[in-house]
């Protein structure tokens, strides 16, 4: 008879199918290999960080968001200019320059897992890491890997520009920095999950 | 024979003292209030969400900022400017407008009460909120409770101005707005937290 894997067991082959399916960004996926390698761990969803020109018709209007540009790297102002260029016309709603820091979604096969896991987390900079989505029925718990790094800055709104050169400058080089900050916090957190092995 | 309180209710009753003793927002009391007249919960520590202008001697750090100004509520274009004006010269760093969402965190007596906190919280609007510091030893578990609210923009760099004064009206408009949809989700937070009575 073949053994019937536990729920936990089948969810990760699920996710690690999904993943290989639909990929993940380049400088996240060593944390991701190393992770799903462990029994006890998977990862569902991640993103490395990233520096978004986005449109919203409204405050905090994400569905109807538009990106008119998005990276996971250092940009250059160029870039953002030229990503300002394509976005929507509108009279309503406001163009945003926004830094986005790393987050990774965890699940762990019981608490005890779990609590590791955000202890390294939060020792790596991890500072808004918790855990989520406790399954009091089979013991399954998700952690959010998420730290500090953020910026949102409205750059237009209706027909009126914000920025100047010097502050798109200025605006670039913190992104920059902030994206670097978030990319080191994610390589310390790749050594500490070695302690899980 | 005088009962001994369990570790739990004497942390309880340190934190109320400190609660009275230092007070908190007024616009957070009402929840305060709640949760600790429940046997299960105490709050740790809180804020209703704030605008803030904020001097930064370096991106994030935040033991040598100096507040130019801290509002709890709807803040006019000209408290901003005045604030502005009160911020220290420096030919480094900058002067950053900020927005940041509520924040609780609740102390539970174990992982089944601090499950149940969290499924209001997120069910409030609170996305970002998660289970942290669950102590294995006593059980006692800490429940962030925090949101998306948030905005952080830089006004000036060095001696370099940033904003103009429609884009100080826009920054001032959105950030009422965030502190108004942060409030609201502590109004429904706190019907829900009467389902745990």
């Amino acid at each position: 008879m073949a053994s019937v894997a536990s729920p936990f067991d089948a969810e990760k082959k699920g996710a690690l199918e999904r993943l290989a399916r639909r990929g993940a960004d380049a400088e996240v996926m060593p944390v991701l290999d190393r992770l799903n390698g462990l029994a006890d761990f998977f990862t569902t969803s991640s993103c490395a960080g990233r520096i978004v020109v986005i449109y919203l018709p409204a405050v905090g209007a994400k569905r109807e968001a538009v990106f008119a540009g998005k990276w996971h790297r250092a940009v250059e102002v160029e870039e953002v200019l030229g990503a300002i260029a394509e976005a929507p016309a509108s009279t309503e709603g406001a163009l945003w320059f926004i830094v986005q820091a790393p987050i990774l979604h965890v699940a762990c096969r019981d608490t005890d897992k779990a609590v590791a896991l955000l202890r390294l987390a939060l020792d790596a900079g991890f500072k808004y890491s918790g855990l989520k989505g406790l399954e009091t029925a089979t013991g399954r718990v998700v952690v959010e890997v998420m730290s500090t790094e953020r910026m949102d800055v409205p750059l237009a709104a209706g027909s009126t520009t914000f920025y100047t050169d010097r502050y798109l400058a200025f605006l670039v080089s913190t992104a920059n920095l902030l994206l670097a900050r978030g990319k080191s916090k994610l390589g310390r957190f790749y050594e500490g999950v070695r302690m899980l092995e």
